[in-house]
């Protein structure tokens, strides 16, 4: 690899949401050569995304190169993935080399799991805003947020939230000209605002959904 | 399968952008039991995304099963994808079949090529617009459009554009109130106007980016 070239891992794990990762992807993806992606599971191969669509993991955890740049997706996997403790020991030790580890959605809720939020400011997605917030007592969670900029830690609100997390991050490694390149390219209207959140009205209010 | 379950097909080639498949796919696939979602390309297997991370395909264009939906994504592999005559066959096939075809972005150039738009009014990606104009002339094409249904064939503008096209074609086969619990579970701010599309301020500007 070319020097100053970032390496982002993305993380997925069965019922993993879709937006969540391919949302961010979409714009990382975009930044050009400074920037390459890579996915990750606990095993390399095909894992099965919530809404049914696979993605392929290039590693598994054992052989993942070193990440610059972690992005967690959420989704109703989340609930499972609570319970793999090879998932929070990777989280733990890629978060302790990474500049950056992100989370979308209920993404936070592993984190928080993990210890890594603790004595930070985080926010978690608004539906289920519970079951990320039950995984520490030691996390200052924001309720009213888009996405929450901790500095080595940036947790997005749910699903949607996590593209104007990732253009965020994006202004702040590559500049704004880059980052407003890519939301005309993509055109997306990005929320530039952290603190918009329209979606706080719904607090808590989802339900499991029925699986197909 | 039960009745009354509808099956979406989305079609993936090499260079296919991400969020142009995956928006769509986490609104439809958020919809419930009544949907279900197939992926599909001209031969079964890994497909590489522009971005770099890979999708699978559950089938390949042989053995695709019946479908009532068709999802087509744009991307610079496009531009490949305009020789292949496998692809328009099976887009000129399917679409034939189903209830909608839909395309996101540059998706709408294959279409166009395949002569699926001809007589129809249909729109693409702004900052390539003249890529997706130039492959008939018998299109109506409009150029401020975040989409356009024509019944048939549904053609969204780039990338995020498609995510509410699929909300809006939601609402046509399932009701305002499915696609309205959708937006809010995914914090998704669904722009429901077709006619809104500040990105047409951009078109043609862009160029083919620099490959990694």
């Amino acid at each position: 690899m070319p020097e100053n070239v970032l390496t982002l891992g993305a993380v997925f794990y069965p019922g993993f949401e879709l937006l969540d990762v391919f949302g961010p992807l979409e714009m990382f993806g975009s930044v050009g050569p400074e920037l390459r992606i890579v996915t990750v599971a606990e095993h390399a191969g095909p894992v099965a995304s919530f809404q049914g669509p696979r993605a392929l993991a290039d590693h598994g955890f054992a052989d993942c190169p070193a990440l610059d740049l972690v992005l967690l997706p959420g989704g109703f996997g989340t609930l499972a993935a609570l319970q793999n403790d090879a998932l929070h020991d990777f989280l733990r030790d890629r978060s302790a080399a990474a500049r950056i580890t992100m989370s979308v959605c209920s993404g936070s809720a592993l984190l928080a799991k993990a210890g890594l939020l603790d004595g930070l400011r985080a926010t978690t997605n608004k539906q289920f805003f519970s079951l990320g917030a039950s995984q520490s007592e030691k996390v200052d969670w924001v309720k009213a947020a888009r996405w929450v900029d901790a500095g080595r830690f940036v947790t997005s609100s749910g699903v949607s939230a996590g593209m104007d997390m990732a253009l965020a991050v994006i202004e702040r490694l590559f500049g704004a000209q880059k980052a407003e390149q890519i939301a005309v390219l993509t055109e997306y209207e990005w929320h530039r605002d952290p603190s918009w959140d329209p979606f706080v009205a719904y607090l808590d209010q989802a339900t499991l959904p029925e699986q197909a």
